[in-house]
């Protein structure tokens, strides 16, 4: 007899393999972190002798689940907020908690709350997008699970980066860390085409090329985000991402939603691994992915949780069930999607989608040792038949529930045995989680009704870019500007006559920001337009002088303000107000490569004797705006400023 | 203080009274079946001493759950067979095995089984439709559950009734068995307005009235009924009940999936209770109910789980989910539905759907104490917030399952105490049903492949009326019976000539029925029409004799045929094969209220000598059968036929 770590018997093995083979009674042996035989349990018991052997009767024994898309850390916000619109949920919730709270212990006892819950559920590896992902990563190690853990990336300035260039350092040191990692694949995280730049995107993929690594990103999750691209790019995200070279990356892309069939054409030409999260799709009410068309193109559709935020729990048996259901109605098909392909998803082609096939998915000889337990004996899952083949795919599916789930195997190794976690302290993990929320709910219980709030209130609110270089110079007349606007290396991209008439709403305490209530009449080319009313809330700078400029960085949101001033003043209830107006030349110029705005500005109230010229310039880059700033003293010489007196401050705070 | 029987004492009462009042912590005080007191833990701990007090620390005390439409015996054909086309699951599986198996020992075993899963997902009420609901409601009894229990009523034979006249003979032997039960309200349950008759349903009404009791039943559950009733009626099913005056009782109408804004309307009118059942509606392809627009327009809609053999377990929790979730995506609109209105549905709104919330739904003094206690220090449930008071329906509805269930209080009783079942024998049941299982798993696989299945493979099959009056005399020629047919008594519907060219493929296992191929060109009032292609499989018939006719009563099933002859003889392999060759000259006639063929047939093949004369009629009812028999000599003798020797089988038993 061969020596083995690890036997288990059941009275059916789920292969998932290649036949779809059903061994009952089955049994599995394991060595090490491997599986070393598969086979009807006779056979198996006969050929091997183990360590420790696990009966499992009246259970079933299936390949561990494959979450294939999920932000494990946010489990600590389960249920923070719910059954709201997107503005003011994200921000008004998701986005203050998450710069308040959001830190590497925050996300290292998340990912350990979401370990528990997700092995308790039978998931054996995920893939996960969050910040601080390295704390992220550490954890599933302490957990024993399997993982792709995704450094968020994007253009705003997240919890463990103030800026994408940060990001960017952040991520290449942690898959540095992980490289060939047992357990832990790190991957950079682009969090979507929208959140994100051109720029950003081409260095993930040259980062991810470098490690082979997979790259995780959202993709046409809601109808919204597929619209705004068709306008900028006149084609969809994912023909968009083709062109731009994004799928030569092996990409995990989570949600597609809103994918046409030319998209799907590519997503299985590309290998593209999707991952399908119904739940959180029907709860933000984003809609029903083409799941069956993408099965019928031969796309790797993998099954998600998505995060606590959206769903509330981390169940993937409901995940399953789900992914069964949903495309029944979709395609008003009863056969549509069966019992065995939800599981097939589940499994064999999770592992696919996250281009971990050779390792995980199914019961096989040289695989890893990822094996969930699922117990038959509960009420809802008595009787049991075999008249077509697909009963036991249908009782895993339709009637089977995470709490059926008994041991877990994890690489070889049990992380589960008799619903008892082995590798978590789940006890204290619980009792962290609870002290947690209760710091964070007294946060929101005691938080002043902010400026951002009463600006989400009013809807439409969007974020702008975070970094801000600015100056201004006297120049004794419009003409000295237009003069050196001639200039050879400049390139005129559109010009306008604009009164700006600024009331600003200051508060007392400095730290809520200001907002700006803006009325500005615009004449483009001759033409003038209906005035544009705007609020701008801006949050306290960060400043950074450099020679001729200020760089800041700071949050700003604007929303459309279709109410009167009168409004606005009896609804933010500022400590006190200032009024700026001025008539204003915009041009909007190229300059080496680079957009900047030229400003001249008479000021009108309070009355300035002097012509400003103003030079601006915003990006969501760090180093972008460096590169900006150090042009500025050029510019400004170009449209014959002084630089004698620069004024590196707004208008609002000269008065 | 004042003498209780039981104390709850919890994190927080969710009471779903009209406040919606939250007590945290909460206390509920029982006396008998009653609520007593609901209040602040320390105020009812004073006032009140109790003989058993239940400590739930983390936990929440809410309103037992109730199912609004469960067919609970079917928890015996759980996951039997799924995935499939409605007439191969329909005719394939669920009647054949409900004709085999179905008695009142498998519905009495079968609600137990579905008790017990029931109790432990925190249900505390449901409302049934089956067959032998005595004995359904006998199991609720013994489990200790409330519950509506519907005696099913249809046109079709059913386990428990050779007819609707039977049916409806045990249904009010029922109701006067269980009138002023404590727990169970018998009621009877028309299966829906295409499966039964007008005058079935009349006397449904008639009956329901009598005994005030509710009319449960299915309501527009596909897409197709309805289409099939608006080409019959011209107005859909819930406009046509309300003429027929069916809304005049108290409706629990299932499903509601295809109804339109003015049938809401007239189910919000007339107080029609909705049963919702989202899992169900999915898995069979039905749709998605109109839910937000139904809870707009002030229709009651509770939500149910339905039966096993369509979902496939009992599981309120992920029916709750759902409710709240599928009209986000339906609505486009995230705070559709939002988890509070989910919790309402399946607690007080529940309870007025079923015509019952002066008793349940809430947890109030003076109602009855059918409480359920859910936990909150599961992985899955922490940590919890208190940021916009809706958190606590949020974790319920969002996160919460079943196994969260830790103890049940029915009617004032503890029927489940940390997750034990006090009234069921869980083992015992469950050991019962597994067998009963192999049992009809054996059925299904020594079976031989049946003419009714390949039938069904075929597709298009439809049952014809069960009860059939035929007789056959010879008659001079075909002008003594047109001769007859003056007579002022009849009325000719319709007259046609008809060459009929009849195959059958007879088997020598007898029981396994015929089957005839037809081809049957009509001449119609002399045009001539295309022949029409039909298979039909009759089972072997039971045969009354009566004076002058037989009544046959049988399975009967049509097919379009449109393949050849020889196809169908290589497809069904009979034993042997007959023909039966005629020529007829049919009328469709009215005689004292009632529908008859009359048919003037010359056999060619077999060659017979004279002309036959037939008298045929088909119907649902056995009482209508044996009327329509009692009129057969009368007919015959205004038709010249000669009585003495009657024939009283079909040709194809002459050769």
């Amino acid at each position: 007899m061969e020596q083995v770590t690890l036997l288990l018997t059941a009275s059916t093995d789920v292969t998932m393999d290649e036949d779809r083979r059903l061994l009952s009674p089955g049994a599995v042996a394991v060595r090490g972190n491997e599986i070393v035989a598969v086979g009807p349990e006779a056979e198996i018991t006969q050929a091997y002798q183990a360590d420790e052997t696990i009966r499992c009767d009246e259970s079933l024994i299936i390949p561990g689940l494959i979450n294939t898309h999920v932000h494990m850390p946010m489990s600590l916000l389960r249920g923070l907020a719910d059954d709201l619109r997107l503005d003011v949920w994200l921000y008004g919730y998701i986005l203050p908690v998450e710069k308040r709270f959001v830190n590497p212990e925050f996300c290292y006892l998340g990912t350990l709350l979401a370990a528990a819950e997700q092995i308790r559920s039978g998931v054996t590896c995920f893939a996960d997008m969050y910040y601080f992902e390295e704390d992220v990563a550490w954890a599933a190690v302490q957990a024993g699970m399997r993982a792709i853990c995704g450094e968020t990336l994007m253009k705003f300035p997240s919890p463990d980066a103030d800026s994408y260039d940060d990001s960017l350092a952040y991520c290449r040191e942690f898959l540095e860390h992980f490289r060939d990692h047992e357990l832990i694949v790190a991957a950079p995280a682009p969090h979507s085409v929208y959140m994100t730049t051109p720029e950003l995107l081409a260095e993930v993929v040259r980062m991810a090329g470098e490690f082979d690594v997979p790259v995780v990103t959202h993709v046409s999750e809601t109808k919204l985000e597929v619209t705004e691209w068709l306008k900028a790019y006149n084609m969809p995200p994912v023909v968009w991402m083709e062109e731009q070279g994004i799928l030569e990356a092996k990409v995990i892309a989570a949600h597609c939603v809103h994918v046409d069939e030319r998209e799907i054409g590519i997503l299985a030409k590309r290998g593209v691994g999707v991952a399908h999260n119904p739940t959180s799709n029907l709860k933000l009410a984003s809609g029903i992915a083409p799941v069956a068309q993408m099965l019928a193109a031969g796309v790797n559709v993998g099954i998600g949780t998505d995060g606590c935020a959206s769903n509330n729990n981390l169940d993937m048996f409901e995940e399953i069930h789900l992914s069964a259901l949903l495309p029944k109605v979709q395609m008003k098909n009863p056969v549509a999607v069966p019992a065995s392909e939800a599981m097939t998803m589940a499994t064999i082609m999770g592992a696919k989608a996250l281009h971990m096939d050779h390792l995980i998915g199914s019961i096989e000889p040289g695989k890893r040792a990822d094996l969930t337990v699922v117990e038959m004996n509960n009420a809802h899952m008595v009787p049991r038949f075999d008249t077509t083949g697909q009963n036991v795919y249908s009782q895993l599916v339709y009637a089977a529930r995470s709490n059926d789930v008994a041991h877990v195997i994890i690489n070889g190794k049990v992380v589960l045995r008799d619903r008892q976690l082995l590798t978590i302290d789940e006890d204290a993990v619980l009792e962290e989680a609870r002290q947690l929320g209760q710091r964070i709910n007294r946060f929101f219980v005691q938080r002043e009704t902010n400026l951002l709030d009463k600006l989400i209130a009013i809807g439409g609110l969007k974020q702008q870019e975070t970094f801000e270089i600015q100056v201004k110079g006297h120049v004794p007349s419009v003409e000295t500007v237009e003069e050196g606007l001639k200039s050879p290396d400049i390139r005129i991209v559109r010009q306008t006559v604009r009164d700006q008439y600024d009331t600003y709403f200051i508060f007392d305490e400095a730290s809520l920001g200001r907002i700006r209530y803006r009325e500005d009449a615009v004449t483009t080319e001759g033409d003038t337009e209906s005035p544009i009313y705007s609020l701008t809330l801006t949050e306290p700078a960060k400043e950074a002088e450099y020679e001729d400029c200020v760089v800041l960085t700071r949050a700003r949101y604007t929303a459309p303000a279709n109410r009167s001033l009168r409004f606005y003043r009896e609804y933010f209830q500022a400590s006190s107000e200032k009024e700026v107006v001025k008539h204003r030349r915009r041009w909007r110029i190229r300059y080496k490569g680079m957009n900047f705005a030229i400003n001249v500005d008479k000021v009108t109230r309070p009355e300035q004797e002097s012509f400003f010229a103003e030079i601006k310039s915003r990006t969501w880059s760090k180093e972008d705006a460096l590169r900006k700033a150090s042009l500025l003293s050029e510019l400004l010489k170009i449209i014959g400023a002084s630089t004698d007196d620069l004024i590196l401050h707004e208008y609002v705070d000269l008065v």
